[in-house]
């Protein structure tokens, strides 16, 4: 089954310890369809200006990206310059500059409208509601948002929430959002406004999916060499999207199996600037690291006498 | 089987957003020393000052801790005050006097020296390579270290390296000591020079435990109450420690849970002030909380088609 998203589609000036990237693929929309097209067809809306090279989207068009929703508008494409010091932690942004973006209003088309799977990248609250207007009985529907929203548009966010399944949001939002500074608590102020799963990314530390009466989490696979944390979230929301629509298997047992995926796929993210491990990533390689997550987390049980 | 610790004994004065305790048991020999007796018998070494309330003691005698070891010397005993804020993050060190502990010089009895679990506790590197003097044929010995100690003695933690088995220590001593942002790195750095086993402890975002050929994960247990953080990873080690020497078992398998049981017991630690919720603590809760585990991190693997 397929997945929609509706995201940015945007160039990215990268400088890492390891190298630079100068208008790379970047932007939520990018890395989420990268990422989910590994395991199901998705369906991009999105925006661009006319100076984007929009032969570069060729590798998202190939590997099963439907980009028939990415408009092409009159003016300049988003663009984000930032920075990650020695320890990779956080990103400095040094320029963000919205462009088209800016007076973006998805129009889902027509044949996109009965989209199963549906995640609503980060972008305004208003237009994910917008989004949801116009889509027709999904069987899921995601959302991400970030720290602007959370402070601008929190009344449009707060009905958003009553309208999602899931949310995936940092550790950051998830405490700015509930003025909470524990996780769990925070988790459970999320859930008793409309979500039933509650997945909160704490970056290298792993994530947290909550619902009203579990507690999962998989931890961020321990790599040797992090490249470039761009993307990372967002390939994440993929890998779980994506999982979720390829087994078509909503029950509990498939969404902790759908995070250790998006983990899986964050990882990957991380290994190579922009979507760059995405185009050569095989279906060996994402078993082979599912199967090193399992055995990262795996102990046998006993009966402590 | 028991578990010899030599470490601290002082008296904490903490405040967190949920209160205050004032001089209160702490120290990492004791807690080391109330969490692995949960397990086995524990034989604690460390020095006391003349105004330490040695009664207060009597409930880790009473816990089958055997006090033998605890010198009394002239002098005011170590105090510790500090302070956590709202996020219960990172403690602020208010006062730290060491009193009698600055001249410790541990002396382990003669029916100590043959003790087969064998825990050097975070004290001086070359107070660490005494100890090891005085035993006998240890079964496994593991140390803990500190900022202050990577700082000023280099090369006697490099020595004492050589000498254990295992080592824990929190992620920025790990990154301090090995000069290393990423943490794999950091870890095979340690290998390198000499343990078996390198745990490194990320207090709420949980613990690695690596070897030259495994990597094991154990998360921070989600509690939705955080009491006071002080102390977790002395209660960790005292899981870790008790429940090795309580199965004699030191397997692979065995250490994995052995790190699971210690994550237990660090969760257990935060939920009051000191070592308070260890007296209350029963076997059947700490079975409980170790099935949590088990469910908090477990999926079914599946072989995505």
């Amino acid at each position: 089954m397929s997945v929609l998203v509706v995201g940015s589609v945007a160039l990215d000036s990268v400088e890492t310890p390891f190298g630079k990237a100068e208008e790379a693929l970047g932007g939520s929309g990018t890395f989420f369809s990268a990422s989910a097209s590994h395991f199901t067809p998705v369906r991009l809306v999105g925006v661009v200006g006319d100076d984007y090279p929009i032969d570069k989207l060729k590798v998202l068009a190939e590997r099963g990206v439907d980009l028939t929703g990415v408009e092409k508008a009159d003016g300049e494409s988003f663009r984000w310059r930032g920075r990650y010091r020695h320890d990779l932690n956080s990103a400095e942004t040094l320029e963000t500059r919205l462009g088209v973006f800016s007076h973006f209003r998805p129009k889902i088309p027509e044949q996109f409208k009965k989209t199963p799977y549906v995640f609503l990248a980060n972008i305004d609250p208003r237009l994910q509601l917008e989004v949801l207007r116009q889509v027709e009985q999904p069987k899921l529907v995601a959302c991400d948002t970030m720290n602007f929203w959370i402070e601008s548009r929190r009344p449009e966010l707060l009905e958003l929430l009553a309208r999602v399944d899931l949310i995936t949001l940092n550790d950051g939002e998830a405490r700015q959002l509930t003025e909470t500074a524990n996780l769990v608590k925070a988790a459970r102020w999320i859930l008793a406004r409309g979500p039933k799963h509650v997945i909160i990314k704490k970056g290298e530390h792993g994530a947290f999916m909550f619902t009203e009466k579990t507690v999962f989490f998989a931890p961020a696979y321990p790599l040797e060499d992090v490249f470039d944390p761009t993307g990372a979230g967002d390939a994440f929301a993929g890998g779980f999207m994506g999982y979720l629509a390829r087994t078509g298997d909503l029950s509990e047992p498939s969404l902790k199996r759908a995070v250790v995926y998006g983990s899986a796929m964050g990882s990957f993210a991380v290994e190579r600037f922009s979507i760059q491990r995405f185009q050569e990533l095989t279906r060996e390689e994402i078993r082979a690291r599912v199967k090193e997550f399992y055995r990262l987390v795996s102990f046998e049980e006993d009966l402590l006498s």
